[in-house]
C-alpha cells in the first residue's frame, strides 16, 4: 500500500466529529454551519434536478456557473475573466487545491507552505513528488516570517500555497504581506495556489484582498472559491478555480483526472447563489462577525487567552490560562468527553506537531448563537 | 506547469461532444444515456435537499449508501462487505479509480494496464510516480493474451487495473480469464482495482463476475461501481469503493485529499437506487441490449464490421468494409462534419496510438431508438 497514505491518520476533522458524537459534545471542531444556506440556492438545485439535465456537464463546468464566477470575480476584486477560457469548476476546494498543485508541480519542484495549513496541502504535495519548503508564522500574531519566506523560495521553486483568510488561525493578509510574497513570486517566476474560500467572511472592516489583483500577478495566480463556505452548504462541494487561460488548461486536466465534472444541479444552484445582491455578502460577514464576538467575548470572560479573529469560521484560544497543563491534543480530548464541547488541537495543522506550538485550540463560531452558549455554559461548569 | 498534463490533451470525450456540437451532430460518442435515470432516485435526491441535510456527510459516505452498497454486494454477488469498515463513497467512478491506485501505488511500483483502456488510467498511474506496464488485447475478438498478461507482472508488480465489463470493447471477462489473472495477482502479492462500473449492463446472458467473487480475491481487490452508469445519472458523480477492511482506510485517506466528501443529497437518492428491485436491474439490461441489437444490427446493415459487444454502453465497428480509407481519427472527423454522427477513434484508449488499430470507431448505444434510428440515417446518407 501506499507508503504515505499509510503513514497518515483520518483527517483529524473527521476524527474529532466521530469524537464529538460518541461524547454527545456540542462540535466546534470541524468548521460547518449548523443551518444550511439561502433557500433560494437550495430550492434552485433541487428544480435543476427535475428538468432532465442530470448527465455529464461541460468537464470545466455549467456555462452558468462559469458565467456567475466571473462575474463574481468583477463585481467585488475587478478580476476579469473569461468564463469561457479562465474558469475551472471543480468538486469542491479540496479537489481545487490539488488540482491546482497537480496543475503546475512535477516530480522534485520545491513548493512553499505556510504553517499552520491545512491538512491536504502536504500530503498532496508530497503525493505529486514535490518537495514541501515550510514556513511558521508565529503565534499569538501569526505575523509573516519575512526573511524565512524569503529564504523558502529558490531555483527550484514553482509554487506557494497561499490561504488567506487562514484557516485555522483567522489572518487575513494584509496588503503591505501580498506585496512581498507577490514580489517573491515574481522573482522566482513560479505560481501561487490561492485558497480564498473564506473571502467573504471577515470581520471588523478587514477586507480580503486576492493576490492575483496585484501587479504582475493575474497570470500567476489559481485563485479558489468555495460554495460550501460562502453559502453555508460545506455539503455540496462545488469549488471553482479562476486564473489564466495559459494555465486553466492544466487546471482542467487535472480536474479531467481526479473526478472529471461536478453535478450539474448543484453547480446551477450556486451560480444562483453568486448572482445575488451584495446585501447577501454583506450580510453573511456581519452575521459571522457577531458570531465571532459571542464565542471570543465567551472565551476570554472563561479565562481563555483568546487570539484575534479577522475572518474564517474559526477563533484560537490558548489554553493555559484557565490552568490547564497538557498539550492541545489532551486538551481538546479532555474538552469533548469531560466538558462536553468539541475543538481541534492547533498542532495537527502542523507537518511536526512535535515542534509546533501546542497550547491553542480552533474553536469553530459558524453555529447557532443557541449552541456557541450552550458551549460557553458546558465550559464554565467544567472549568 | 505540469509536464505530464501539459502533454496530454483534453479527453476525447470532452473534444467530440465538443465538434458533434459544433457540426449538430448526433453525439453516439461520450458515454451518457439521452434519459435521466429512475423518477424515485432523482425525487429522493431533490427531497434530501430540502430536509436540512446540506453539510459534510461523514467521509466515507453517508451511513444508508454505505449500507445501500453493502447490500448491493450481497444480493448480486453473495459478496460480505461491512458497511462501516469496508465501504468508501466518492465523487464518481473517476475519482474512485484515482483513489483507488493513489491507495496502494508507491512512486516506482509497477501497475499492470489492459489496453485499449479508459483514458484517465494511465495520466492517474505516470502521476502518482508508478511505472505502467501495458498489456493490449487483440481485436476482433479482444482475446485476453495469457503469456503476455503474465509477462507483465514482476517482482516490482503493485497492482493490475482490471475494467469489466469493458469500455471501449464491450468484452465481458470470463471465468477462466479472470481465474488466470486471480492466480497472477495471488502469485505476486498485489492488488488489482476493478473498474466495473457496466456491471449491470451485460447482454445475451453474459453475466458479470467480480473479480473479487474468486478465490483469494477478497482481500486484494476494490470494487468499483458507479450511479451514474447503473441509474442513467452521470452527471452525478457518485461512486462507490468495497474493498477489504485492511485497505479501506488507505482508500478513505485518498478520497479525503481528493475531495473529502460526495454530496450527501446525491448519496441518498443513490441508496434508494440501489435497494430497487430486482427487477429494475433486469430490466435496464433488457432494455439496453435491445438498443445494442438495434445499433449493431444497423451498422452491420450499412456494411460497417461490427464487433460482438457483451457489455457496457459501446459498439465498435471497423469502417474499412463502407470504403473508408484513412484512419480513425479522421473517419470519426468526417463522420461528425459530413454525415452529422460522432464515433470514438479507438486508438484513443492506447498508450501509443501509433501503433494501435486504427480502423475501429466506438459508437455509444445508450440513447433513445429514434436517435440510433436517426443516426443510422444519417449515415446510410452519407455512405
Ligand atoms: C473538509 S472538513 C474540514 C472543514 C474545514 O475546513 C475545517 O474544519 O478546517
Ligand atoms: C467521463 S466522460 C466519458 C464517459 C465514458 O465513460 C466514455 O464515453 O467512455
Amino acid at each position: 500500500q501506499n507508503t504515505l497514505l499509510s503513514g497518515i491518520g483520518t483527517t483529524v476533522f473527521t476524527v474529532m466529529s466521530a469524537l464529538a458524537q460518541k461524547h454527545g459534545a456540542i462540535n466546534l471542531g470541524q468548521g460547518f454551519p449548523d443551518h444550511d444556506g439561502p433557500e433560494d440556492v437550495v430550492r434552485a438545485a433541487a428544480d435543476a434536478l427535475l428538468d432532465g439535465r442530470n448527465q455529464y456537464p461541460p468537464m470545466p463546468g455549467v456555462p452558468e456557473l462559469r458565467r456567475a464566477v466571473a462575474h463574481h470575480n468583477r463585481r467585488f476584486y475587478g478580476i476579469e475573466a473569461d468564463p469561457d477560457a479562465e474558469v475551472v469548476v471543480t468538486s469542491g476546494a479540496t479537489e481545487a487545491v490539488t488540482a491546482c498543485l497537480m496543475a503546475v508541480l512535477d516530480p522534485g519542484d520545491e513548493c512553499a507552505l505556510i504553517e499552520p495549513l491545512y491538512d491536504t496541502y502536504l500530503p498532496v504535495v508530497k503525493l505529486l513528488g514535490a518537495v514541501p519548503k515550510l514556513v511558521r508564522l508565529q503565534p499569538p500574531k501569526w505575523e509573516l516570517p519575512r526573511a524565512e519566506l524569503a529564504a523558502a523560495f529558490g531555483p527550484r521553486t514553482k509554487a506557494v500555497l497561499l490561504n488567506s483568510p487562514m484557516n485555522p488561525t483567522g489572518k487575513v493578509f494584509t496588503a503591505a504581506e501580498l506585496a512581498f510574497l507577490a514580489d517573491l513570486v515574481a522573482r522566482h517566476d513560479c505560481y501561487a495556489v490561492c485558497d480564498e474560500v473564506y473571502e467573504h467572511l471577515t470581520f471588523d472592516g478587514w477586507r480580503h484582498i486576492p493576490l492575483m489583483t496585484l501587479p504582475g500577478m493575474r497570470e500567476r495566480c489559481m485563485r479558489i472559491g468555495s460554495a460550501g463556505k460562502t453559502f453555508s452548504l460545506t455539503g455540496w462541494k462545488v469549488g471553482y478555480v479562476t486564473c489564466d487561460r495559459s494555465l486553466a488548461p492544466n487546471v482542467a486536466k487535472a480536474h479531467q483526472n481526479l473526478t472529471f465534472t461536478t453535478p450539474p444541479n448543484l453547480q446551477r444552484g450556486v451560480a444562483v447563489g453568486l448572482m445575488k445582491d451584495d446585501a447577501y455578502f454583506a450580510g453573511i460577514s456581519e452575521a459571522l462577525g457577531a458570531k465571532r464576538d459571542l464565542l471570543a467575548a465567551g472565551l476570554a470572560e472563561l479565562g481563555f487567552g483568546v487570539l484575534p479573529t479577522q475572518g474564517s469560521y474559526f477563533v484560537t484560544a490558548d489554553f493555559r490560562p484557565i490552568g490547564f497543563t497538557g498539550d492541545d491534543v489532551a486538551f481538546c480530548r479532555a474538552l469533548t468527553e469531560e466538558a462536553g464541547v468539541t475543538a481541534i488541537p492547533v498542532t495537527a495543522f502542523y507537518a511536526d506537531p512535535a515542534t509546533a506550538p501546542n497550547h491553542y485550540a480552533r474553536f469553530a463560531f459558524c453555529k447557532g448563537d443557541e449552541v456557541l452558549r450552550a458551549a460557553l455554559g458546558r465550559m464554565r461548569g467544567w472549568i
